[in-house]
């Protein structure tokens, strides 16, 4: 188990239909981040277009790339350069007719270590993403670097205690929440303010139940119904935020100690306690049965 | 599934070495909040007594009680008195060398319901549970009241997702958590601080990640080496803290509104994308296997 400090960058970006130059800020942001030392950078969901699944329109699929695509291409030059990890999350297309709301892991090397693909398909209005990805089939996956063994997840599987937990008992010791969630116009300020609320609220949750940290990185700015509300923040493996932003375009940089890990399990020693005898009916839809 | 008003009346109190005193406490706070309307009563874990579980010492074993004794005969009058449904956590002895912490359910008309036997048992400096108490065998369950079916887990279970989420998978409209938590003498205040926090946040991401209400309820004053923390709440199905107390006697007594469950579950519905294909990995201690 790795025990090292080290820097996290988190891009919090407005993306535009301008895809060259979304991929030319990303690059300079977290080319940003690289100078000032970030080790393990992430970039929020589908940065590479608007968030395309307002609507339901067969032109989309035009976005998608492959996972060793355009993405992929750009930012292992950025990895190779500075010796950083990327989870830099794509709209991928194995193949015409498949797509998944995916991202793509590069280690230090510049290597492609592999694609989470998201498991968890939201779909409501202003988000009709049932239309445009398959559930992911590659499961829960941790990524090994030189920089820290983490694990990535992306938007609405940040809802459920149970990605969070398969994740991390397979040696993640941060969770990535590569994100794009905002306000929906019309809905009254309280009403933002307690989904916003709910929203770090489950993931700090996320933090503390597994004693691991979370990084969510949302996009910012308005796109059709929806203002999305940035907010990107780093939890420490108790739940603590050490950093947060706002709504606006900004960078963070943030130093944690992986040796916290350690420390809070052997505080409260939750794995230990685990009552896998009882657990079996999580694999239901609901109910009881024995 | 039920969807009317009703109050909740939590009873957050000091404990003492005086088992009939505590018993008197008890029965005096609860039978306050029924005068007031609450239908559904919560007392903290283990009531009747010192949490004893600071030390090992085999004569506290004359603590327990039959899931049917003094605090289930005490109580099954104020239940049938004003109609009202009770949590009463106690120390249990099915029989001569066998022990659980468990929370004795009683309903509007005094019926024992049924006994949850806490699942997760803590055991570290100051919470030695592990000798006292066998965990729990009779699985999450649901108890269906005039007042609200609802699901009780107890202290340490907090800490796990999969016991919330077993439990408002067979319809728990509620969680309730009997707790005994607190400050350990010694440690720094803002650890403390951190602590107490991430206690509350986890049990909001319960209530958030399920759309179910949660309350908790926890002892107060100095015992030992351990300030008991009070702080009992009752959060909403996203996650609002609805009321709250401080780190002194007092009751709650909070309406909630269960319409509110199918609300927040229409408006976010997590229940219809979880991915059972792909949680059987719950059951695991640790790693992957597939």
């Amino acid at each position: 188990m790795k025990d090292h400090t080290l820097k996290l960058g988190l891009v919090q970006m407005a993306c535009t239909a301008d895809i060259a130059r979304n991929m030319q800020q990303a690059y300079a942001q977290a080319e940003a981040l690289a100078k000032q030392g970030a080790r393990l950078i992430c970039l929020p969901e589908l940065y590479r277009s608007l968030y395309f699944c307002q609507t339901l329109d067969a032109t989309h699929f035009a976005l998608a790339e492959a996972a060793d695509g355009p993405s992929y291409q750009l930012f292992r030059q950025l990895a190779v350069q500075y010796k950083v990890s990327l989870i830099i999350p794509i709209f991928e297309e194995p193949t015409a007719g498949l797509y998944f709301n995916s991202a793509v892991i590069i280690n230090e090397t510049g290597a492609h270590l592999g694609t989470y693909r998201k498991q968890h398909i939201p779909h409501d209005p202003g988000f009709e993403e049932k239309y445009y990805f398959t559930p992911g089939d590659g499961g829960y996956r941790v990524w090994r670097t030189e920089a820290a063994d983490f694990g990535t997840l992306i938007c609405w599987d940040q809802w459920y205690p149970e990605a969070a937990r398969l994740t991390a008992l397979q040696g993640a010791q941060i969770l990535f929440y590569p994100t794009a969630i905002g306000y929906s116009a019309g809905e009254p300020a309280e009403e933002g303010a307690a989904q916003l609320d709910a929203w770090v609220t489950v993931q700090r949750s996320h933090a503390i139940a597994n004693n691991v940290f979370v990084v969510a990185v949302n996009r910012v700015g308005t796109e059709g119904g929806t203002r999305f509300w940035g907010n990107s923040f780093v939890a420490n493996p108790l739940g603590k935020v050490l950093a947060h932003a706002d709504e606006t375009e900004q960078n963070l940089l943030v130093e944690i100690d992986l040796a916290e890990i350690r420390y809070y399990r052997q505080w409260w020693p939750f794995l230990r306690d685990r009552r896998i005898d009882t657990y079996a009916g999580i694999t239901r839809r609901w109910g009881t049965g024995e």
